[in-house]
């Protein structure tokens, strides 16, 4: 092993901010890549539908990297892969690493975009070790909220690199998957030189509650339910899904499981053996419908009070099929993601409105648990692992930071912490640890079928939209005398109602204003942008000075 | 007494949702109403500055309103008065009556608006009885996180209600005042016809807890600071603004507090009695920065994020008096109301970024209590008050809900309570409760200096706008030969970057499908209406082919 050796790690995504985590890991300018999320925009990026890494870094140096490796099958590790090959545009297939669960959920995301051969998929599993390049991968079991998670030794000639994915340590897990301790204090005793660590529930103190728990709270419940059950939870919970259909059949009752997303990771789970249940235990909707109301359990999307989601539809009574009864049960065994607080709100309420009882986390905490792991999990793996340095990842700056003071508590030097934004490199060798250069990275947001074409400039066009509309004035000028030959005229959005009388008086005295801006102008026939801005400019005073708004003001001026 | 009389209630506002309080009493045609809030729009509402109640119903019958009562002087309560005086635009003085504290408050902001003269106020105490047409009101003293809050008896032939404003039960208020127990018990023997009461947290098992504890956090977290403190905290909670100096000055600190909304109400409240502090203890914010870190407190505004606010200044770098500086200490006093969540984490990450310590109520509770009562105390309220009904209030519909069962753990039958959607009706006598027809009432928004002026209709639209931008098309055609002048012409706005290539190309190919389509047109010489139409259905189906996205086509056809 050449002591020189230093391997960089660089975050592309999930610093100071939460979703598209991905990371880069170069040594000797070859390139890994672990993770490769998707994030969804928080409300003020109008109009777009994700958000996604900025691999350019990457995209400049295709040629030096070795592969892509996954922890997991949750959107924010693996949906923002489409768009990385996108970017990257690579002329061979892409070799691609991950657990056969992750590589399944990975498939059917690939293939919506007709991108399933531009990757080879290779299987790791638990305690292999595969070698891409200069790096030697093994993972090693966590538990998390999918099934199939993994966190990755990196093993490199500059020393050990650990990266958990995202875990907690549940004792008693439902589906079988313990964080394997024994691994990792063997992993601490080989010796880690860096931990990248998910730490996005240290602001929680002791210890993340068991998964047992939610299953005995959820057949309690069902248990005690006078007719139908509705149970809403992320579609990604596999586990919790197949928990769901178990203790329902053993209760005496079936389960459908309905709403896109949750059905095709239902199928996904199915093919690879993660949703063994009962024979007859699940069956369709429609059959559903013909079992008297105590034995039924729906088993839908819409745990995020998502518009287009199952329940969000029965909530409002416009699904099709499904409305609610009285005696009817809905669960929502699930969080809101931060962001979605207020939709949630809306959804339960509408479910009260419409006669159900409806139970959710704040009122019984026992429905849900979270995934991650809590402070005091967190110093068990600082304890198991005992790294030399620290790069905490998959938070916000502040969860970066009290990541930070914990470690110090825990004895690891607060200099030998590192906390990043996006793009920031960090340097490990032997010799120590130091920040380099940062490298281009950032954010590039998806827009329908378009891919980085909405920027900064048409998200601050469609916020100043938002707030005030738009007014479209046209103005036809005679090309030779500069004769005003129709209009002003006026097409406004989003402004004030038009059918309005004081309006329809707003406009008559702006079409004044606007034909007294140009008469003077008209007999000099200046330049069609002169008169444009001269047109923006007094409306703009005009109409802030009447309204107080400030509606985007676009002319147009025409000479025929 | 006739046993005949009946009194009715109307939730305006604050039913089914949070903010806008407001509630109509009606008894034999004269009419009292209690509180008029404001509420502050999600992020749906695009640049819908405000919601206020519809007061249609009273504007109608302006003669018959005797009053408008506050319980104590929040923005939910007090901040729709302005509003309101607008829609019923009465040609006499309204009388309104309050607290002194709550007058204050409710003074500025008329003043504010031009509308002091348009009401006749008249102070109100505990205790203190007050004759209001057929209505006698007596005001009983509540704990509140705002002074001089108050529930409100009123007396009607009809029988007793009682109105508890917003309140909860501290034992141990920094400010001295606590709920009035023995009076509510007295009350209760009296005989209570009707309860309407807030219940916002009937969601949180238990008491919650006493301001003391608030104290007594801050004074350790300040003794604790090694160089500066900032706090932040509600503008409103005037008995918090009080504490933090006096506990500053306890340990040798002086105060500043800075930020509009804070400084008003601190001078209503100097003016009133409700600020006493130690000599020199507050200081101006000049007079801070020249004294050493470790004797200074700067108390602002901030708590929700907002952005104008002096805290998010400050975590942004742009405030020109106050840079964070190594040492610094930043207490989240408050809590995020519901919809404020990432802009709170935002300013905490920034104030993390520049090299404060922050703390905030996630990762410490103590520093901020809620102003409402828990579950325990909305039983130790019934309890005391033992009403024959109930009216929930001051909740979204789950709140409601809830507070309903608990109300029938404590033996009040579900059918005497009644939940209420904005508008309901409830009629109370001697003979028994009813529902009658709904009054016309909702949502007034306001924009600007326009109220009313936005509607469903433009809303709808700013959404559109805000989801894909809009395109102007601009054809000139001649008036007699139909033949194309000039154009099309495109203006766009949040659609899709202009200077690229590809997007160039797309217009161009626009173009020509719009000629295209108005080719066969031409000729026949149609209405200009079914040429605006066939523009926008042309383009419409070519934009979303071309990019999957939904721009509004915004056509003008012009005839020369």
């Amino acid at each position: 092993m050449t002591r020189e050796a230093r391997v960089r790690i660089s975050p592309l995504g999930g610093v100071g901010e939460v979703g598209k985590n991905s990371t880069l890991v170069e040594l000797a300018e070859e390139m890994l890549i672990v993770d490769a999320g998707v994030k969804f925009p928080e409300t003020e990026l109008h109009g777009v539908d994700l958000v996604v890494c900025d691999y350019s870094y990457i995209a400049d140096r295709l040629d030096s990297l070795v592969g892509i490796v996954f922890t997991h099958g949750h959107e924010d590790h693996i949906g923002g892969l489409p768009y990385l090959i996108m970017q990257l545009d690579p002329h061979d297939p892409i070799p691609i690493y991950g657990t056969p669960l992750t590589l399944g959920l990975i498939s059917v995301k690939l293939k919506e975009h007709g991108l399933l051969g531009r990757v080879i998929q290779y299987a790791i599993r638990d305690g292999q070790r595969s070698r891409l390049g200069p790096f030697e991968i093994e993972p090693i079991a966590v538990n998390h909220s999918i099934p199939d998670a993994v966190g990755l030794v990196i093993r490199t000639p500059a020393g050990v690199l650990f990266h958990t994915g995202d875990f907690k340590f549940d004792p008693t897990p439902v589906e079988g998957r313990t964080t394997d301790n024994e691994r990792l204090r063997q992993l601490g005793d080989e010796g880690v030189l860096a931990l990248l660590s998910d730490c996005v529930r240290v602001e929680q103190p002791g210890w993340t509650a068991s998964e047992l728990g939610v299953r005995e709270a959820l057949e309690q419940l069902i248990g005690l339910a006078p007719g139908r059950v509705l149970v809403t939870t992320f579609a990604s919970n596999i586990g919790r899904l197949r928990e769901v259909v178990r203790s329902a059949h053993k209760l005496g009752r079936k389960t459908s499981i309905v709403g896109r997303s949750m059905e095709e990771n239902l199928r996904v789970a199915r093919d690879l053996g993660f949703m063994n249940v009962p024979e007859g235990s699940l069956v369709d909707l429609r059959d559903l419908n013909d079992l008297p109301p105590e034995k039924v359990v729906l088993l839908s999307t819409g745990s995020q009070g998502e518009p287009t989601s199952v329940l969000s539809r029965i909530a409002r009574g416009d699904h099709p099929l499904v409305k609610i009864q009285p005696n009817d049960t809905v669960i929502f065994s699930a969080s809101p993601v931060p962001g979605n607080e207020e939709s949630v709100a809306r959804s339960i309420d509408n479910l009260f409105r419409r006669g159900a009882r409806v139970i959710y986390q704040m009122i019984d905490p026992r429905v849900h648990v979270s995934g991650h792991a809590s402070r005091e999990e967190l110093k068990h793996l600082l304890d198991l692992v005992r790294p030399k340095y620290l790069v905490p990842l998959h938070g916000e700056h502040r969860m970066l930071w009290l990541f930070r003071e914990l470690a110090a508590e825990c004895g690891l030097p607060r200099e030998n912490v590192f906390l990043t934004e996006i793009g920031d490199v960090v340097v490990f060798g032997e010799a120590g640890a130091q920040r380099e250069e940062p490298i281009s990275s950032g954010s590039v947001l998806v827009d329908g079928l378009t891919i980085g074409e909405v920027t900064n400039v048409v998200l601050r066009d469609r916020r100043r939209l938002a707030a005030d509309g738009v007014v479209f004035v046209s103005v036809t000028l005679d090309r030779e005398t500069g004769e005003l030959l129709s209009g002003p005229d006026f097409v406004s959005r989003g402004f004030l109602q038009l059918s309005s009388e004081e309006t329809d008086g707003l406009f008559e005295e702006a079409r004044e204003r606007v034909c007294e801006a140009l008469e003077g102008d008209q007999r000099r026939q200046p330049d069609v942008n002169y008169l444009v801005g001269k047109v923006r400019d007094t409306l703009n005073s005009f109409v802030y000075e009447r309204t107080r708004r400030r509606p985007m003001i676009l002319p147009l001026v025409t000479e025929v």
